[in-house]
């Protein structure tokens, strides 16, 4: 396996298990906690946090650890020498693929149809504000981090921030175009409704176009202390 | 961009998104956990702690990442060298004007009205002791972990002595004036009827001073490691 | 005492240690809240991930605190000169004995008696498929990070993997056949009847060397920044 | 102030800052959340953790952070060098008096009589168990972390330990005379009844001596990287 394919492999498993966690453990929660939402979106998160910072930590050596769109479109902006246009392309590709899989391994750890799509509408207006400024922070905390040389803060800052974002944000920060469609094979706790989907990730990348500007006005890269390689949890 | 001014912008930033985090976080817990409020200031510390974390870690190169005028005012104190008066003024002026943002952020991704008052009054006695003592306690982590070299260790301090203080202060722990004001501007859970700012930030202030004579006393200036540049998280 | 007797020791007392506190922690979370089984698998996660942890980062020196024949097994595979053939062997057998007696020591901790077998069924083909990704993922975390010479990163980063996979498998991620021996002796939150045992031992296992295959691919021996050796938290 | 004043005011204001932590936040759970224990054990768990990893990195370097005489006494018996007998005396006084400050100021904070001795009857045999493993635990990770060197470890890993072994020992874990002397000023969640104090501490002592023989077996003096200077969180 060649190294391209290696890290095409990499964000594969880690969106794959992105989205498992994800699922998984809103599933997990809605089932044991019936009666007390807020009690399963505190499973929910917790869950997620944990995992997403394990899986950046254990992948970020491999591919960057990515596992979102909005990130690899990111550092195309910041870091367009970080890797060819078509890598990027193919990382997004991929990306997607992962996150399916992920939803439907997590349908079938759970004994539940491997697809079923969700019926949770989530796209008013409050909570597409949400998203956009959920993104726009998650590109701006990985890549201030990458740009100030603290690369192996990465994996427990996004898992703190997404753990945090999931209450902060109406939308409980989905911060990501991958997922988002991942969430959509779901029908359950952490699902969204195809109809939904599109006006999310139009959310996440004019969010993610804020963070950019955002980390430019407050990173400049004339002042980066190191050369700003966009690789997250290395 | 110049230099301070990208200092002002990361201190009004980070402001802006403790206070979207604290409010927003408890407007998720108090809609989704309606029946035990321990529960929901459990979601609400989790929140808080982990953004809080993140923010300093993140805004840290940038500003110092303070958010916070008792700590901008302790540093005149502990470290008269760190930045000109003037500079110290503009924070507290920036930290204010950020968390005011953030409340106003916090109230529209959850569908309310841009301001609204609050009317949770605070300040009783019991209350206004342990503002002091939080907000003693604030100065103490901060400044102990920079005056013996620490800093790399004051971002996760920090977050978690607020998640824990939110617990073990009756007052939940506001320990910062500019969060004060900017919680004043939301009718939700994390609010303070503006009758309670006045007295909260005076006890915070006490408190602040307090603080300066613990460190003073801990760890004297002649026992510096370092320069004993008071910057959060650097 | 010889150096192979401190290691088997300190396997010994890690093993127990694990068992007591994902069963101890089980006990005391379903004794306290009766009327929320989320809550409950919430408490015990939360203390198992912690435990965890601390006794890879204690242990780690003295036995690479394996604590588990899948990770033993898989260290034979990756990395067959880590240890005599002979000693993997013993491992396994002190990780059983170690487990089976720190389920005892919960039991009497609380009250119970010593040993009494567990009535709960677990082996049903959902909850097989998840112990198979659970402890690929777990033999995964190790040793992508052992490969990449991130070993610091092993005690938090499993605690964490473990703290997630708890909700995110419908199993609760027992992903350890030594703990799965010792659940098995205590008719609590955390216990596993006879009957499920051998179908969840033989999950795991197979899902020991799926984790073997990715680490194969994602992390080839080939491109090892260091000589790989296989020993968790050093 | 001379440098062993300033050992022993670190030692007061850390034990005191425990106990407040402890008791206040035992007291905020089971006000806010009266429905459920196990939730108000994990609040008060949870707010333990953190301010007790937070006081070890702050005082660390001032005192080396026992708080807890049996650490002290530990200390004595592993690292006799450490310290003179006469201060071991002094930490032991200062932290019982710290601990009593603590219970006051907690009480004090949420509007109840200064001291209010506890009639939580705890000694029962099951209970006395669960406190010599804890202690036993709590000083096997102190001081295997100092021996192995790594005692960057000791704040976190100490903070974890007790999150955890509030969970699967049935005594949640006092692990601590100075804190059950505290404990018993204040009756409130966390209390514990004078005449289970002694029976208590009695158990701890043993769970010290249990602690410091696996220290000695699992990392001998001989096989030492470091000098062994035992001193927490430095």
């Amino acid at each position: 396996m060649n190294e391209r394919s290696r890290k095409l492999l990499g964000e594969f498993v880690g969106s794959a298990g992105l989205a498992a966690a994800v699922i998984g453990s809103g599933i997990m929660a809605a089932t044991l906690s019936p009666s007390d939402v807020g009690l399963q979106l505190l499973q929910n998160s917790y869950a997620t946090a944990l995992a997403l910072a394990v899986l950046i930590a254990v992948l970020g050596p491999v591919s960057g650890a990515h596992f979102n769109p909005a990130v690899s479109l990111a550092e195309r902006v910041l870091d367009p020498g970080a890797r060819p246009m078509r890598e990027t392309g193919l990382y997004i590709a991929v990306q997607i693929a992962g996150c399916s899989a992920g939803a439907i391994l997590a349908n079938l750890m759970f004994d539940l149809a491997p697809v079923a799509l969700s019926t949770t509408d989530r796209a008013d207006a409050a909570r597409l504000l949400a998203e956009v400024i959920a993104t726009a922070g998650l590109v701006g905390v990985i890549f201030m981090l990458v740009r100030a040389g603290r690369t192996a803060l990465v994996a427990p800052a996004v898992g703190a921030y997404i753990g945090a974002a999931y209450y902060f944000t109406s939308s409980t920060s989905f911060a990501n175009p991958a997922i988002t469609v991942g969430r959509m094979l779901s029908d359950t706790f952490a699902g969204i409704a195809p109809g939904s989907v599109l006006p999310f990730v139009a959310a996440q990348l004019l969010g993610a176009a804020l963070g950019v500007v955002a980390v430019r006005l407050l990173a400049p890269a004339s002042a980066l202390p190191t050369s700003g390689k966009v690789t997250q949890g290395t």
